[in-house]
């Protein structure tokens, strides 16, 4: 077996597995989570839901606090979670937790000290399904969605991979990075400074262009502290009325950035999924 | 306002708040969190859940690894999770997990260096759902659950005092404490050696004799750690059958010691609550 189960725990007659592997993309050792609900079986594939988590976060964050295994259970989709970023000793660091471990921006870094590692975009976009679908019991029907940073790398891979994934979504995404300063920071460090290179990392650019869309929805709290200097859904909306893509943004009064805000809006989330990936 | 509100969220449209207060049982600033659902108001007092956390935990583990807002949404009411000791540099504590800040166990301690602070018993019992009462929209029904060392609290202080709650649930509870080493341990510090006054601290002693029973739920993960040697279960049970006590003890197979079961079964919990409640 590729991944080595590290711990396993029962949950909504299902089973939370928290996995590591050594990745030919990041070059080290990747911790992740699966939820497989109850029906999943060899006989019986189930579709995956990908959901990339946000600044600081590990693939613990979601499946402890979103509260998505009862209805993933219900639904028989499996949930995957990986980390935020490479990891370990060797594994080049910032002491800010807006760059480096734990702060990977779903990109292939091209610069210095991040190159080696740095390459998310690969790792979540070929190797990790195909390692997911060698490994358990689902189908390559896939979802995909995220928070904050991993908002943003949900909206990216699926843009640039619209036939690898039946639907995405986002809780208050990172929507613009070029124009916010999360965005410019990661970016300028992983990327270099060629600004012109930001453009495929940029959901709100790469959907202004889009020619294949994938139904996407974007939940965002309006009491977000973060939402005018660093999400910008409005960018967001805009891209989407100059290619008519079909996005559904819902703002919620008084919601916040935290997971008491995911949690109360999962279900929307994962029923979206599911009428998509039953297709 | 008795209560400083340090933080607030919302969360399937009402409100958790964490909350700091100064309390004449500690002799301690006690932190604490409460859920308000949607629907209370002065208007609309709502009832009270009170849970009683496990060793190592605070306010903040049950409210964001429980998943409990969305029925507690639903079903109209409120949950307070008080912390699992005094805490602060002035308060006694221990290197170990078990023992200290964080495992007060819910008694009165008698001995030193614990009994100034560690009077977890009186502030849950009488301060804490006075101060509560007084200060949101509540009223004085009361339901008491909780997991591991909380568990043993909560069907502790239910038994000792069944008109000031209706129903009582308790996740893998510590059942018997007087007969395993956390119970042990714990008791002999905080209340001294003489084990005659562990007996008003242990669930199973106290249900054996209980004249006034109350509704009362536990549920059991048979691939629990804790189970046979700290959690004990069938003493409970024969504490029950003496006492012809309407015990409700559910053990399901597979699941252990973790959030991932209490969120698996926490509905269930709610709901018979729930039932208590509203008579």
């Amino acid at each position: 077996m590729t991944f080595t189960v590290n711990a396993e725990n029962k949950s909504f007659g299902g089973w939370h597995k928290q996995l590591t592997h050594q990745s030919s993309s990041t070059q080290c050792q990747m911790q992740l989570a699966i939820y497989l609900p109850p029906e999943a079986s060899e006989q019986n594939k189930v579709p995956v839901l990908y959901w990339l988590s946000g600044l600081t976060c590990t693939d613990e964050n979601f499946m402890q606090k979103a509260g998505a295994q009862k209805l993933a259970a219900e639904l028989g989709i499996a949930i995957v979670c990986p980390d935020t970023s490479p990891r370990g000793e060797d594994v080049a660091d910032d002491d800010n937790y807006d760059l480096g471990q734990g702060a990977g921006f779903y990109v292939n870094a091209t610069e210095q000290p991040w190159a080696k590692h740095y390459q998310m975009y690969d790792y979540l976009v070929e190797e990790l399904p195909t390692l997911i679908e060698q490994s358990f019991p689902v189908t390559d029907q896939r979802a995909l969605a995220g928070h904050s940073m991993g908002g943003h790398g949900a909206l990216v891979i699926g843009l640039r991979n619209p036939t690898r994934y039946t639907s995405l979504s986002a809780f208050s995404p990172i929507a613009n990075p070029v124009d916010c300063p999360w965005g410019q920071k990661a970016f300028s460090s992983y990327l270099g400074d060629d600004t012109s290179k930001w453009r495929q990392y940029d959901a709100s650019e790469l959907m202004t262009d889009c020619q294949q869309p994938l139904p996407t929805r974007v939940d965002q709290g309006l009491a977000d502290n973060f939402l005018v200097e660093q999400l910008k859904p409005e960018a967001l909306e805009r891209a989407a009325k100059k290619s008519d893509y079909p996005l559904q943004l819902h703002r919620h009064e008084g919601y916040d950035h935290s997971y008491y805000f995911i949690a109360s809006f999962i279900e929307q989330h994962l029923r979206f999924h599911a009428e998509h990936l039953k297709r």
